[in-house]
């Protein structure tokens, strides 16, 4: 395979899985008795296990962020940040990247054989919240022998484990990178998410959550859902640029079948989707994500709540990202400064919208870069 | 009925219907033998048949724009702007409000009968497009005996409906007034539509478009349709400064039904509409929408495309408003200013959104006021 022949490529990656027998209490008050992370490493962790990285997916991620699974011809969701002498450098750090309780991508969640009914949990597998995801990331820490993170790193939802870590477990991290993120989400935010979820519940083949065992798959509402995400993902210069008004043929068909190009690419998109990820889990995930909000605790007083996190922090925003705009990752910026911790803030100019986090825009990749080799050098990597 | 006794009030207004047996042939080849165009009037005709205003209205419009219908606790959707001493004056100006063809308020539409079958049309009614519905306008213009409108209005597909009208039919406005509106979809606008698409054709409801006759609604589709669309219609400030992150109760529920206060006015309103509008028209009026782009004609030169127009514009934007942004609105002025055209315009603070077209926001009255006064004067009403 060519691609882990490539230097700065981590190469061929099996996900390995931790199985947790004690007892997890989430923070609705549900218990898991037992259940399983899936994870990847990339680099191998030192001596003193000081040189650890955690990588937090957003809500459609998965562990697999680098490197390629055997056969596969696309590597990891972050390839562009994670490898030998990238960004997130594996000739310096040992990073780990896990499935998030209640995934669709090995760890245990809504696809998992429930052991008190020998069926896929479904739509009885508890909510998760961002606290419970830190809870088991840091057990999965523990089982690793890692006492503190060198950085927890996390762009968009991934963003919020990361900030969430800096108070939950402030003498586990040194650094929290938080990308195109929010403290919490805006009423807007969540109206996308109940319009997903709606779409999804009210597809009649949803079964109330149980349609695994029904040989059944809610795939218009996850369709549409994914659509409907995607469009947030793009800024809508991106959109301009990349499609246009561009038709599929310069005839006029008069019909409803997809005629500009960017109805085709949401369809493909929309569909691809809707074959591969769960649809149990996308409600969770959106769930997490609309409850995410830290600062409730602390009189809603942001800079009060972050006094807790004793490390330091980057926090990345992108100027046409409108799902999470520069706004919402200034809010946490000033909070930081407010609290009086050591903050380091870049606004990257993209055309790219909320997906930019993902690509190698070069300012991104130096702000980022340059961070990361002071994390290496501080703590003498 | 004290509404109908209020001063600025046209009070109580019984529609009629304009009945047209000679055929249409619309843009796509495809004719309409006879049709119907329902519509209201406000005002008096003068003598002379000079103080006509054609209001045109936006995707889920209707004629009903003024006034109440007999019972009707609440007002037609420009009553703000139309009646006795408002923006549009009805003590100087005869306004009509039309129904557009496709419509499913009274004009022939998706759920008229056809007259081939017998059975409602459903989606074997024709796509329409912003010409067609300026087409038939006129022809109800001439019915009534109006050669030349005072002016044309319309928000938002309205807006392309008046600037529309101001090369088709030059000779026939003396004013177009374009607001809150685009000249062309943007990949992301069509993107938005076709969501909303996707959602309506694949509930299982839908039965390709002949769910009248087998006694069913695509309610789940068109809930998510409105949903989505009403998202887009307010401001993330207004979503914010109307429902911020406030949830029913205090303690939260872990459960999908809605908590959040937002969660809850999009199920009402999606609800709502999904059992109030026909989900052909829908689809009818988002295609007319998506195709709507008159400079294609003209080498993509909007300029050019303009030049046809004799008549005097006002354009109007609002600053939140991101459907169609303030800077699509300003292409059209760039435009008419390039052209050598007499254009006003007036970009207007608001927190409101897209929506703000349809309230009475202070500078907006003021500036859409002292316009229409000028109009009268001009015109000597």
């Amino acid at each position: 395979m060519p691609q882990s022949n490539s230097a700065n490529s981590v190469g061929v990656i099996t996900p390995q899985i931790a199985k947790f027998d004690e007892p997890l209490t989430l923070v609705s008050g549900k218990t898991l008795a037992s259940y399983e992370l899936t994870y990847e490493s990339y680099g191998e962790l030192n001596a003193d296990k000081s040189n650890a990285i955690l990588i937090c997916h957003a809500l459609s991620g998965h562990h697999h962020a680098a490197g390629f699974h055997d056969g596969d011809k696309r590597p990891g969701w972050w390839d562009a940040c994670i490898g030998p002498g990238k960004v997130i450098d594996t000739n310096k750090f040992f990073v780990l990247s896990v499935n998030n309780l209640g995934g669709c991508h090995g760890s245990t969640g809504p696809t998992t054989t429930n052991p008190e009914t020998g069926q896929p949990y479904g739509s009885d597998f508890p909510m998760v919240r961002v606290r419970d995801w830190v809870e088991s990331q840091a057990r999965l820490a523990d089982r690793l022998g890692i006492d503190k993170f060198a950085a927890v790193i996390g762009g968009s939802l991934g963003g919020m484990q990361a900030l969430r870590w800096s108070i939950q477990y402030p003498e586990r991290l040194h650094y929290s990178v938080v990308i195109a993120s929010a403290p919490k989400l805006s009423a807007q935010n969540i109206a996308f998410n109940e319009v997903a979820r709606n779409a999804i519940m009210k597809d009649p083949e949803f079964h109330d959550g149980h349609y695994i065992v029904k040989n059944a798959i809610p795939k218009t509402g996850l369709m549409t859902a994914r659509m409907l995400a995607h469009l947030t993902y793009l800024s809508d210069d991106a959109m301009g640029e990349k499609f246009g008004r561009d038709m599929k043929s310069d005839e006029v068909k008069y019909n409803y079948s997809p005629e500009f190009q960017v109805e085709s690419y949401l369809h493909y998109q929309g569909e691809k989707f809707s074959t591969s990820f769960d649809a149990n889990t996308y409600l969770l995930m959106t769930k997490a994500l609309d409850y995410f909000d830290p600062a409730q605790y602390y009189d809603h007083d942001l800079a009060k709540c972050l006094d807790e996190a004793t490390c330091k922090f980057l926090v990345v925003s992108f100027t046409t990202d409108w799902r999470f705009s520069p706004q919402r990752s200034e809010e946490i910026v000033d909070a930081l400064i407010e609290a009086d911790k050591d903050v380091t803030y870049a606004r990257i100019e993209s055309e790219k919208g909320h997906d930019a986090f993902l690509i190698p825009i070069p300012r991104y990749i130096n702000v980022f870069g340059a961070y990361m080799n002071r994390v290496a050098q501080e703590l003498k990597l």
